[in-house]
């Protein structure tokens, strides 16, 4: 591939941030594996509590062979990642990119990756599995003890970038099917495999389950959208904002309950002849609601816990222990990737649906603020690519 | 049978309690159902908070078609009858007879009785189940909602007596083999089943584990004994008291931690190179010794609850969220006597050996005296009998 | 409840077989349990191979107190009735009633029955569960071994009468919901049950498991029917008869294949890149049909078979021992009917739509030619009820 | 490490083949990866149907960064090797060193290999993992489709010979731990964990289960010395050879059947109340045991086939399709190997007990004889190794 960039020039234009990309010049990579040329690229820069800036950076290099660096075409924001801009997550240093979340196009592969090549369009993942270690080994790619993990945009530069180097990227990114969007697939870096492994395969969801989920907010709604692939009979979707059930109800919800005017356990009682929920999923990451949902099960019930937490919760032992519940948590590990990779591209699966707003890579400041002030925006997902509009 | 005993008159020597039974003549049921003659028994009565007698009381009766009425063979005293002669069980009110273990002969059994019949040798477990409720039929007994559950010696009267009432008497006795001794099979009236169901298959422990048993009384042990069935790599008894670790080696702990001097987390994690056990059985039921368990374990471990709670515990959520875990609680469902009934006819499991000392009938009030103070007796499972002699 | 019609003289319309009953007066049985007056009815009998009639027979009494006598309100027909007709099932003998699907309305009931009284509007499944026996505990109640198990219609009169009688009636008959149609429910006495745990359940169909369904009649139809519950990516019916392909496809296969010009196993491969089905249920009962199932499957795959058969298969061990397959088969249990109550219920499920014909109960042996000719009729289910209409 | 070996002589003592090796220079690698200086070795090697000899032939070099070369220090010979001398494995072809079982050290790792060391003392598995493949990211080693699975002494040579060349050794080998045998860690190549997978967890053994294991050959007797880690209350095993059930006997059968003499159908209906097994272990590979495995179970149970087959048998579904059974295959997927090293390391479980003959490295036509001709020598395993003693 010809590389048209002057050596040492840089090619972006900085007032669009994909300019001469869009321009459909992809001169990112030598094939066969030779150095990239480029030196300089924009990303999202943590600068300490409260800061955060769309920075020229330093080009992500192969480190180990082991790593691709992937051309980031769609990227979103997690909710982790406002966390993180509070100073909650102290492991996240000054000068870090941020973002774990992305799909894009191998730019550049080490001489061990075998499963993707570059040019490959592929998912990267908010995991990172070594592949070899005990965890890994055993499909708990998000308790990987080989140096993987969750380590995008915490422990090493993550994707809210141009480019971004993914570390044993042949466990760790997901080539993309044929016909299927960004945005679809976008969802499944982290939002959607979260509900779905840490939610409702955790919580053991079946047909004809009572299913309650307390949190609506965008990933109380990936539990909504993929509890219902097991057919629960009811999925009561409880929450305080009325916008957020609203949203509920188009994600699947029967029922819901606006916990602030409604009791939530006189609602699951009346629902189920007063046993409670099969399951409840929780959300949101706070003692009241990880309590709440241990009062909303049923006798032999689960609490699959999916929120942060900062705080510890009540256990009532003193009534629990003699009720048979099970109470999980859990970091996704992603072991479910190729299944909804499967539904997105059997159309079994609208993925995209927990996407409000795009935005060009350009302009995460606004996307930042957007997804930040979603009590007013409404915004669930928010997307950045190089159009900025859905894809 | 003839009846042998004046009508009216009873036929229990004070002093002993069972001289009659003992001299053969077990005058108790006429073959074939017909009302038994008998009018009065004696039976341990709690009488409120720190009070209980030995009582002459009125004989039981069927009262449902599907009750039996069983003779009391062998009988024993758990932790719980403890719990509530402190009061600490407000259902149980002044005059209920206490117990709910006992191996026996079927005196009397109502129509409705198929599985089991007069002459019957049977062992009395715990839970009592309708075996047509929604739990039921799911193996759920302890959670019974048809009138079953744990009843006796609780909500009804129960087996520390020389007759007890079994309701549900097909789902709620088993036959016992030949050639089991009474003191194996009484194990699995609560505390075998409870270790196993509730502590080893909760935590579902697998061959290889590490596996932290907190607490060495006789539910630790009974998990122990239990736990050795899948056979673990190593089990880590936790407890302050010497004589307890003592037992536990005896039982089959391949690691005895005295929390008292050493640190079971740093013991835990040497033994398994710093991950943590893969299980962890809390068998105390205290607020510390529950949140001792979640610091045992490993990413992707498992927390088996039998304790019995009085008070909330602390879920250090903001460790535990990201760590994988799952928590189990539970009342035994005894799903699993007829697989523990199997091992001991099979002499796969020698119950028995957590038996430390045997009383006459008579003496309950001794028996009560010796397991309350363990502490200074080494008692583990007191058991009572017609001779006062292992059986 | 009056009791309107002359002792000893019947109260049906030999025409009707159902007249005074259709003019409101269910004078069926006495609140309470007295003996009704009833003497005489009509039922579908079996006559030996190929020789079946509509006759006045003696009216069904209880005859054990776990017994109720249930009045047929809409009855089904089902292809295991056509394989008894032809002499397949010499259990069968002359005489007898056929049938074990019903749903009907409580009309006497022993002193043993406890879950449903007079007058409640009852499922009576195809499998009696005495639910004590070692099978009936755990869950396998067509296995049991305590007199249940498939029995209407096989060792006992059965459902194609006016009124059968329904032993161990607590745990053989299930309450109907409110607000659902006898047709919805009708088809839980078996059919759905049977497709989905001996065909889904037993397969352990996934989200996004790609499922072959050999044979799309009633039952494999039923199959599809149930595994969409589970959201396989791709369902892929095949049988030889275009119209059965037609039906396939209404119950959500999303692909067909006619085997008798297109090659399953190819179409299997091509869908799957070379790998094969996750699940292949076979729901023919012949040898091919079975072996291909077994040649359909990927590697780590799983066969479930539904089908009824009459001779062995070959087993291609010295393909298969290599490739970690699992080949199951059952006879339904029923375990799951609370699950597909549960979910007709809540409108999650639409299992009338495998109903296809409406008669009424004097019309019996029209039914059956329509039935046994399915291919030239279209018939999936036909149904007979007192009206002769959709219910 | 110096190189004491002149470069271009070889250093093998032709008559013994290790002796400078036992002299204890270990003149294999350059620690860091440089080439090593030997060229030639001895192997045991096919030359077509019912030939092979001990060869000077080159030595492996690493052809992937992500091969290993190990140092065979002990190895044995699998049943499967004979089966390829008789020309029953066509992808065998002449030239072929044969062999997928070891024990050895490291003498080289491609720059790709991250989890062992040159130095490493390894177990080399009969399975070939890449690690990547769909297979591989669900445990189903024996099933890759990367370029693993049975590949050594298969498709590519194997560890029949002083050094092998290991593919994708991250993923194929497995540190052995300190104080561990080789003796005792080679029986995890392949035998131990054939039994206790494709057996044992296959056949999903339980406490108080009824196991039968048709076979009582080594892996048979793997089946049943792994099955016992599970405390069945009853394993019966079944053979024709008095030797065999002998050997059956002391490593933990409960009951043995000569099937010679004896019916074992009657023998397990007579122990299980006229049930049958809960599991039967296919361990032959004929087309009659397997038959038989499908007679001795009971309505539920499950068969387990680790038997090669080279012909198809009979499935009786007329009789099986009612009777709920499971019958599944496998190709052993190691994936329990760090299970089974545990138990060994921790003393649970004496694997070495399956060997019964030790022979040096240069006795290979020593040991095939008398492996092949066990009905006279009673060997079960044979091992072979430096110094021709246990180790």
């Amino acid at each position: 591939m010809a590389v048209t960039a002057a050596p040492g020039a840089g090619f972006f234009d900085s007032a669009t941030g994909f300019a001469m990309i869009r321009g459909g010049k992809i001169d990112v990579a030598i094939l066969g594996g030779t150095a990239r040329r480029r030196r300089k690229m924009r990303a999202l820069v943590y600068h300490g509590p409260g800061h955060k800036s769309w920075d020229e950076v330093a080009d992500p290099t192969v480190q180990q062979d082991t790593d691709a660096i992937v051309q980031v075409d769609t990227v979103t924001i997690c909710g982790t990642d406002l966390h993180i801009l509070k100073g909650d997550v102290p492991a996240v240093t000054d000068g870090r990119i941020l973002g774990h979340e992305a799909v894009g196009t191998v730019a550049e592969a080490g001489a061990g990756v075998k499963n993707v090549r570059v040019g490959d369009r592929v998912l990267v993942s908010c995991i990172t599995a070594c592949g070899r270690c005990r965890f890994c080994r055993g499909g708990h790619y998000g308790q990987c003890v080989g140096g993987g993990g969750w380590i995008l945009g915490h422990r090493v530069d993550g994707t809210q970038a141009e480019y971004v180097r993914v570390p044993f990227a042949d466990n760790s990114t997901y080539p993309v099917p044929a016909g299927v969007s960004d945005d679809q697939v976008l969802m499944l870096a982290d939002i959607l495999p979260t509900g779905y492994e840490v939610g409702v395969l955790n919580g053991a969801v079946r047909p004809a389950d009572t299913v309650a989920v307390v949190g609506a907010g965008p990933i109380g709604l990936a539990a909504i959208l993929s509890a219902k692939l097991f057919t629960p009979s009811h999925v009561v979707a409880i929450d305080l904002a009325p916008a957020r059930l609203e949203a509920a109800e188009q994600f699947g919800a029967d029922v819901v309950v606006n916990s602030g005017t409604e009791d939530p356990v006189a609602e699951l009682m009346r629902l189920t002849d007063g046993l409670g929920a099969d399951v409840a999923v929780e959300a949101v990451g706070l003692p009241e609601t990880f309590e709440l949902c241990t009062r909303l099960i049923r006798p032999g019930g689960r609490v699959a816990n999916i929120g942060v937490h900062g705080k510890p919760a009540t256990l009532h032992l003193e009534d629990l222990w003699i009720k048979n519940v099970t109470i999980t948590t859990g970091l996704v590990d992603t072991y479910s990737t190729p299944t909804l990779l499967g539904l997105v591209a059997a159309h079994q699966i609208d993925s995209a649906r927990l996407i409000t707003h795009h935005f060009a890579l350009g302009e995460f400041m606004q996307a930042y603020d957007t997804f930040a002030r979603a009590g007013d925006t409404g915004a669930l997902k928010v997307v950045l690519n190089r159009t900025g509009k859905a894809a």
